[in-house]
């Protein structure tokens, strides 16, 4: 099984879920048993990558068993410099080890000559193969921004995600402008993306090249469904971003298959939240798992209320 | 003088010179002399590493005088795994010790709060504040994806460009689509990037918050200079992507400011171009500062043509 998403509809229905885990470490929400001492006012701090270290592999562990995905936000790896990097290769590779399929959320996007050293780093190269089974990219360049990434992941039997309509408040403002054909700014970028899949379209009817529509905008994701019929979604928004398992019900097929559900600070972080009173910091892995495991049953929930688990 | 833009500004006047050095270090493109024996396939190889250091060390020393900023393009760092990312912000500090403004050349792009770490680690974090002087990132997402990198920039006395127009064959694809209001994909994104940019204008008249905006084609690039009076222009396309001094003079002010035009591939590798046959690959360094110094004459000499050097 080569194709990624032929890999992600069979992880989907092995697992019976449609959870993808968010792993955005934040330095400063990081529970109070691991803070480190010296506070994360430095935000790399060896004390302060140790921490998120032991953070996202508990987490890891823990919330394995429902989700089907692990996406990496880069940017809380980063800002946490070089050592921070070096986390996140090595947290893929715990994710992947823990069964999960594993995605760069790295929305990178450039010239031709540049998306191809981009691949590299997180799709061909030496580490990446052994890191990343997806990359998320965006696609304002247009083709040939986006051609590296396809023919990179095509190599490694990966996936490239591309941002099509984003989960921010300010998402209208250049996505949802109308086009003078009548379409909206994201359904020209969905319309490149469903060409850029076309030669990436495996046994599952799924292409290797899906998209990023967010839950916060269920309007637009269940047209994009529509409009997409053979791109998996990857889909942002759910729980602190305000999306619940109702917003997401379109972006699945009628067989509750084509689309993957991100949360990251309503798992990550569930020790702190009303409902999981009866965790507490200590036990922060745990009240992550029991997260994970509330929002894959709704999610459930609400694709059987729609009759989209029916035949299974 | 705590404004990006002025910084930019009184660097063009004081050195006369309008180039912008990319470095884009190609482990397959490096001079033969500088070839790690087991070649480049293992990009992050040990050898690989330090011959890049090597390159670009001594690149940016030769070059420094006629050029008053330097592009890292993060992507030829990524692909050289975490060794390179920490190569990219220690030589960043480098090219400032050798008196240029550095440019973390990254595209990030976002929601609010993931921009908001990316920002730390290209602008606001510690190492961040002692290596750029400026970021680019894609204005995709709106204004909540775009307003955390342009406070970090302004605590720092930093800046931000935008991607409004890329320089890459498909450019067009998605940018120059025609919106309802007659504008194109990218005259709205331009729109977005002078409303963004209006807190945040210095005494020389123009923002910290520019527009990379491309010289490959040159006409869009003359009306955006009309749209955005008060954004600097990042350019690129110059050189190995076809576009030539004639191209850049409508980036440009009535007083030859204004912009910064961007050469990667024809200066770091003009010992293998035809013209530089006195150098060849031992003397790689001195032919990257001909090609700088050649460039920085040339745009210079159409600028005074079009009479736009003439006051000074």
């Amino acid at each position: 099984m080569d194709n990624f998403a032929d890999r992600l509809m069979h992880a989907i229905q092995a697992k019976n879920s449609r959870v993808c885990l968010g792993l955005d470490p934040r330095p400063d929400l990081l529970p109070p048993p691991l803070l480190p001492e010296s506070g994360t006012e430095d935000h790399f701090s060896v004390q302060a990558v140790e921490a998120t270290i032991r953070f996202c592999h508990d987490i890891i562990r823990a919330v394995a068993p429902y989700t089907v995905a692990c996406k990496l936000n880069a940017a809380f790896f980063e800002q946490l410099h070089v050592a921070g990097v070096l986390c996140m290769y090595a947290l893929a590779e715990v994710a992947r080890n823990h069964g999960l399929l594993t995605i760069a959320d790295v929305k990178r996007n450039d010239i031709g000559s540049t998306a191809a050293a981009y691949a590299k780093a997180y799709l061909s190269g030496k580490q990446a193969r052994r890191s990343f089974d997806a990359v998320t990219v965006n696609g304002y360049f247009g083709s040939d921004g986006i051609q590296p990434f396809i023919e990179a992941a095509r190599q490694g039997g990966q996936g490239v995600f591309v941002v099509v309509h984003s989960s921010n408040p300010s998402a209208a403002e250049l996505q949802e402008l109308e086009l003078a054909d009548g379409r909206r700014v994201y359904e020209a970028m969905a319309d490149l993306v469903a060409e850029w899949g076309k030669r990436a379209i495996g046994q599952s009817g799924y292409s290797a090249v899906g998209a990023v529509c967010a839950a916060t905008y269920p309007q637009q994701l269940a047209a994009l469904r529509q409009r997409l019929p053979q791109q998996p979604f990857l889909v942002p928004g759910y729980g602190a971003q305000g999306a619940g398992p109702q917003d997401v019900v379109a972006a699945f097929d009628a067989n509750g298959l084509g689309a993957i559900v991100n949360a990251s600070r309503s798992i990550l972080y569930a020790y702190s939240q009303p409902g999981y009173e009866d965790f507490g910091p200590e036990r922060y892995a745990e009240a992550a798992a029991e997260a994970a495991r509330r929002m894959r049953d709704a999610i459930n929930e609400a694709l059987a209320a729609a009759g989209k688990l029916g035949g299974r």
